[in-house]
């Protein structure tokens, strides 16, 4: 059976296990979940996660929440995308946990306040809050990217697509690509990867299908 | 040489390591990083961890961070405080990153700006959005705990030392034992294990050291 990857466009976690599966060359395709309509809180979809979150991998008899297991878990079933040594490996999945907790984490937050919730519902005072923290934060990455290619290692893995998961949408949040150098080369060169599109090229749902 | 871990009291992150440390009998010391004099920001420090956080595990040449990475490091190097099987293990980092993500990530940051900073400094709105977040998550980890005694399988693991992280401090930020029976009985579960401290017992600093 083809792997089924519970998606929706406007996410970006679900975006970084698209791109992994993309890249490893599995056969997948997207079952589109209607977030937008409440269907991640809805009953139906918690008996799949009861975190309620998308995205949501199933693999035959296993089944996967969370974009950070489902990205390795793709990565150790497929030997790809992963690093080269126990030190590495350990690199990855801190880069992945700081991009959870810092970068993506806050990111997909402002980015949902700042453009998929009615003006009048904009918490007064998170936005601004957020992207100061999250300044720091692309700081942090791109300082690391001055001196390398790719965030671990000699090539691309799970923690490069963990942490460019947000980062080629159009709608603002206050990241510009020209700001930061080195993060805007690197996203053009996973970009030129091969099997690369753009999320809402990759997974059904896109803000036109409400406008 | 002894294991250091760098840390402060008031940091939920590295309280986890250090009951993980302790609860997989490993001989460490503690090393005070003076996080509220901007010690975890400085240049010195960021030599340690360009990310600028603590903890820092520091294992002879392993030099650690991220509380996640940290954690499973421990479990891997003792054999202890992990999963049974490899869908345990992917259990334990699911809730791990969702801890980081939605949980100890959110805390963490709530309790700073309702106890570590000064009124006037606090962001207006912030904390009652993110403690309107919470709420969502403590009802996650309630109802996972009301027929269960651990997160993960049938014992302790350091999910569960990653997920109590800042439930153990007497300063407010909107979460109240009584509130979650289950949270609360669990939370009892693990500080009848052997070796468990307070936080503040556990790791040099606390708030009275300001007052």
């Amino acid at each position: 059976m083809t792997t089924q990857l519970y998606c929706f466009g406007e996410s970006g976690n679900a975006y970084k296990c698209a791109l992994a599966l993309t890249f490893a060359d599995l056969d997948w395709e997207a079952v589109y979940v209607d977030f937008f309509n409440g269907e991640a809180r809805g009953e139906e979809f918690r008996k799949l996660n009861p975190m309620g979150e998308v995205p949501v991998l199933v693999d035959g008899e296993t089944v996967l929440t969370q974009s950070g297991v489902i990205l390795d878990y793709i990565s150790s079933k497929t030997g790809q995308l992963g690093g080269r040594s126990a030190a590495e490996r350990r690199d990855i999945l801190r880069w992945m946990f700081w991009d959870n907790h810092k970068f993506s984490g806050q990111i997909g937050t402002t980015r949902f306040l700042n453009n998929f919730l009615p003006e009048a519902k904009r918490p007064e005072g998170v936005i601004p809050f957020q992207q100061g923290r999250l300044k720091a934060a692309y700081r942090v990455l791109e300082d690391h990217l001055a001196t390398r290619d790719w965030v671990v290692g000699g090539a691309v893995t799970i923690a490069d697509l963990s942490l460019c998961g947000y980062l080629y949408y159009p709608e603002p949040f206050g990241f510009s690509r020209a700001d930061w150098p080195h993060i805007d080369r690197w996203l053009d060169r996973i970009a030129a990867l091969p099997g690369w599109k753009h999320p809402y090229d990759m997974m059904p749902g896109n803000p036109s299908d409400r406008a």
